[in-house]
């Protein structure tokens, strides 16, 4: 257990959209959880040193690093935040581990079941605390959508429906990315959009998929290029059908290619006595359904913003909406208080493992045309 | 009363809109609501007497008259549904009631404050029953709504909001019509779609309006007509602040050029425990906020189409939606049902003569800047 | 071609919910379609004498018979419409045809494949018109979104979502009926609601699924019954991923247990240039997205209640909604245009043959675990 | 005009509520408006010295200071700005223009019309730069509403409707408190929540409101208070019809009453070729409707997180959602901007005189029965 009144520094490795939610995070927790230890915005790592400098002066860090190793030996950083691409995560966090530093990786965990074992055996074995930086757990909407589960207030969930719908792909002459390239994406809007959705039904349920059939489709399969026309050898959407241990069945969709859909993660239970619905392009709103009186029961449309509800009290009176960024702050506040506490924090490492098996029965399923796979979990 | 086992002879005078609409009631009646004395569909009036022919085959009407004085001493025809222009109201209605008809009007009751009261006065001399077609009562969940408000589900309402928008005149360019001139409509959009607001708030409130402040508003003097430009005589929207005995304030917008709104009625009831909303363009749909557990309150939308909603059982199973017409054959139930029963049955004309009050107050208002008048409800 | 001035005789072969539904169309078609042939509304037929002979009364029929086959060779009989349970329709229907009737019959065309084609057989080889009726193809949104893909508004589909979502099993303890038992029902929820949402697909794609990948699931395998526990034989729940001719991919949900949903039906269709949504709980609007102006680019409802959309002119002004059962009075006045033009009529039996085809597979799926399978559409 | 390169030292009166939401601007503003001149966090000002000395260190300020005249004359100090209660925000102001710093003041201007009119000659004769904190004007929703009305996007305006409700009154048990006290607040909901909503009228049209018809209305007359019983004297809800010079009509209704509602701004514009729908509960979203193709137009709801919408290309990509506090940080980064280039800013002080001159038209109204009354504007 950490010193709680201890002053904790942090280093970020990576500036780019993630590095720049994660920095964000850094900068406000302590306006808002001034419960929690406090930290100093110590470094922030990229490999180009003007650009780094750059961001580093706009984001608040007090000072830059090239090389990322370079923060293992030092002794003013306690924290090591990883918001590399997806390939890096498991060398970088595998490191700051070994190295003593307690560690963040934003989500997903790695681009293989193997990485993410290896990782969560690693973070296992050592005293440092770790967490995945799946944000959407701390959306106020989806904590009390997990608070009712677990307090059956749904009574016992049969069936889900998950969604995360984008459209950047629509246009067949959207341009070729790194992103539609298999050796540098690892995979398309399955290990991108369909890893969030997995875990918010790990976490909503609180269980595990066990089985999985799915399927994989890129609808557009060659696209202009820098030299010319290049195949895409990615994903632009995928289906399952998601089975749990207690036997809920789940569909999951997601899609880089529904048309004016720009960030619609869409959940609902169905449970024996009442529902739940979720749109992330609503974050503020859950709509609870409880089966009673017939002459009045309806689909309640919850503001999330009161300070009842997980999280709000941290930020503004009731009405005042929060945005997306927010989850970020409030992960951190989280991981913070884990480190001083020694209470548990999720998502763990094990959470990133099981969303990547499912990912990886889904793939399976797939090239098996189909046919009921086993997720390992 | 009337012997309930008897068919009863029913005439409906005018073949346009709401001549379709009432026929279409009686028409439906019998098969939906099989308790009610059982009618026939005799004789459809209108003054051309090819066109009436026409409409009155369609329409399953056995027989047609051009001159509606002709019914009056018929004894095959037992009710008189009134549905010509609202300035015709008041003679047919009058006549119909001296020669021991039943009467059913189509709102509004008249177009004058001093034809309401003759009319009120001739209903309560008269030992037939009469019924004033304000339809919206029968919409499911409006009849909803005003159980929840008299069981105190709301607590004690204190504040309403209701407006009722349309936008055909949005266009500047919309050419005149006898709606527009005020000999011809005796009112503008005050009178049309107000006194439907007016009486909603009546029938829910379950009390009347007694002080009313109001603005009217031309917004385009001129339109063109058929011998060139014409000036606009009516309104084009209208405003009001509305005070009920109780103490509850009611807001109320009505427009003509708010485009974009089809058929808008808009209501919000807010009371010391709960509010609820309604909009006509969704009229399968009741919002029920309740305060309560912080966490769980919301903003309900209940689908009124269980069996346990008021109408709905006559009709279809749970989630099979009803439209704009059904709420004529309830209310064509309602009427039959009273003629059997003598039970009361609204709205009633003092009803149409309460809402004609609040519309010439809201005009009394205007033409005095603004100020607080009494309605004499 | 039958003269289209000549009154048809129609009888309706079964008297609960269907039969009362289709007894509403015929009872309102002549007032809402005057260009069609007229009807006169002959015969009801049930089994039981006493029941048929109220619900005739109630209804608006002439007369009443027990044994349809006494229709045959009537010949103030011109149309025969099925409303009796799945598993006589093909019985019946073919008898009608063979005796040179017009035959409607209610979805789904008959309960296997095999009825299916014997039944679409006989309708080619038949000088008789016939209509099978997947009622929802004539709201008035669906008809608009069906035009809307065809004239090519939303681009290339590549991507449908479908699911149709009730409630009325998720109570564990919700009594056995018949429609549970597979001998009587022939099938669950999937054919049942699978089947409309399979000819939605169809009708809106204008193509027929050719691949399916499907799971069913029992969640409450045994349910309270008058002789005590009995084993409950359909699928309270079914999910397939469904491939067509083209390459758009579409997920299907069909489900008794989704708690707060009444009657959703709901689809979404992604294009490469816009998008479409619709739910029937909401059967007035349509939402359609068009990529375009990023700046004021957006989902738009669209009150589907204009004169310049598919059936609405025959009813009301813009505006004034329409509710469930208006959609078979459209089908049976579009059926009666069919005789009196031997222009062509939707939906066919062929479309009830490939809507048969991919539940079949779907259950062909499930048995095979998930893996894709042929159609035969 | 300032150099643009440096860096300016910022001071906030004030650490509650409004003094925590704009030190959340000035923490962030560097990181998201990386172009304008940076500021230092330099002194939190109130006058309890243990309480404003954890808030400093919460929220992230260098100092602190208990009286705000030591202010003035610092050189470290170039923007002061007031987060008091309003009946000082014209003392401090009015000092700090006097000194020479730019000056922010937090809405509204002042509690009267007097006290706006000196703070507007302060501000005209004064070198420095001054804001008014309508931090609704860079919500980016309301801000495209604004460019879509000037650019003609909805045609001529013809008719408003805002509304701002509230429930925290709603229940007539809830305690006595400063804000019921006209001493101490001033005014109730109309100054409270009707500046915000009068304020955006002025900003989405363009022009100012001539002209107002009022009513005001206490619900709940006495409430709990420490010491027995106490009156509230000031209004709870409050209404009126305002007029704009351009002969827009605009209803406004503001309330605490309103159960259910949190923090529900919700706007109308009507225009003559569109329409525009605006709800703080939702404040990503803007709803336009367009005539046009009757068979397509719809009420087209933008999801407004586009890089082409006003502000949102400091934030995060397409479809991540902002809450309440980022406009503030949108608000400070205009402010710096205007200080380094002399650019105009708004809402100007003028701005907050125009709107408190309606309000006080609006209880003048009131004073004397309704009656239509001139602004002054």
């Amino acid at each position: 257990m950490t010193d709680p009144t201890r002053t904790l520094g942090v280093a970020v490795v990576g500036y780019s959209f993630m590095g720049r939610a994660h920095s964000n995070a850094w900068r406000n927790v302590g306006a808002f959880y001034p419960g929690v230890p406090q930290v100093r915005m110590q470094t922030l790592v990229g490999r180009d040193e003007a650009k780094v400098g750059q961001a580093a002066a706009e984001l608040g860090w007090a000072g830059t690093a090239t090389d990322w190793r370079s923060l293992l030996d030092r002794d003013d950083i306690d924290i090591i935040d990883v918001c590399t691409p997806g390939h890096l995560h498991a060398e970088v966090a595998l490191a700051a581990l070994k190295a003593g530093k307690h560690v963040l990786v934003e989500k997903p965990l790695a681009n293989s079941v193997a990485e993410c074992e290896e990782l969560v055996a690693a973070a296992a074995a050592s005293s440092s605390r770790s967490l995945l930086g799946f944000n959407y757990r701390r959306v106020p909407a989806l904590a009390l959508a997990r608070e009712l589960v677990r307090d059956g207030r749904i009574g016992t969930v049969q069936e889900a429906r998950i969604s995360y719908l984008q459209d950047w792909l629509s246009d067949p002459q959207a341009p070729m990315t790194w992103r539609l390239r298999k050796e540098t994406a690892g995979s398309g809007v399955l290990g991108d959009l369909g890893s969030h959705a997995v875990d918010q039904l790990h976490y909503l349920l609180g269980e595990h998929v066990t089985q999985a059939s799915g399927t994989l489709r890129t609808f557009v399969p060659q696209r202009p290029g820098p030299d010319g026309t290049e195949a895409v050898t990615v994903d632009d959407a995928a289906w399952a059908t998601l089975h749990t241990a207690s036997g809920v069945v789940a569909s999951l969709e997601v899609s880089r290619v529904a048309t004016g859909r720009k960030n619609a993660l869409a959940i609902e239970l169905y449970g024996t006595t009442g529902s739940l619905r979720f749109d992330l392009e609503r974050l503020n709103e859950l709509v609870l359904t409880e089966a009673g009186d017939a002459r009045t029961a309806g689909a309640s449309t919850i503001l999330v913003t009161e300070p009842e509800h997980p999280y709000v009290e941290a930020w503004w009176p009731a009405g005042h909406v929060l945005g997306w960024d927010h989850t970020f702050t409030s992960q951190a506040a989280d991981f913070l208080r884990a480190i001083a506490t020694d209470d548990p924090v999720h998502a763990t490492f094990e959470d990133g493992l099981a969303a990547q098996r499912v990912l990886a029965a889904i793939e399976a399923s797939h090239a098996r045309g189909g046919t009921l796979t086993d997720t390992g979990n």
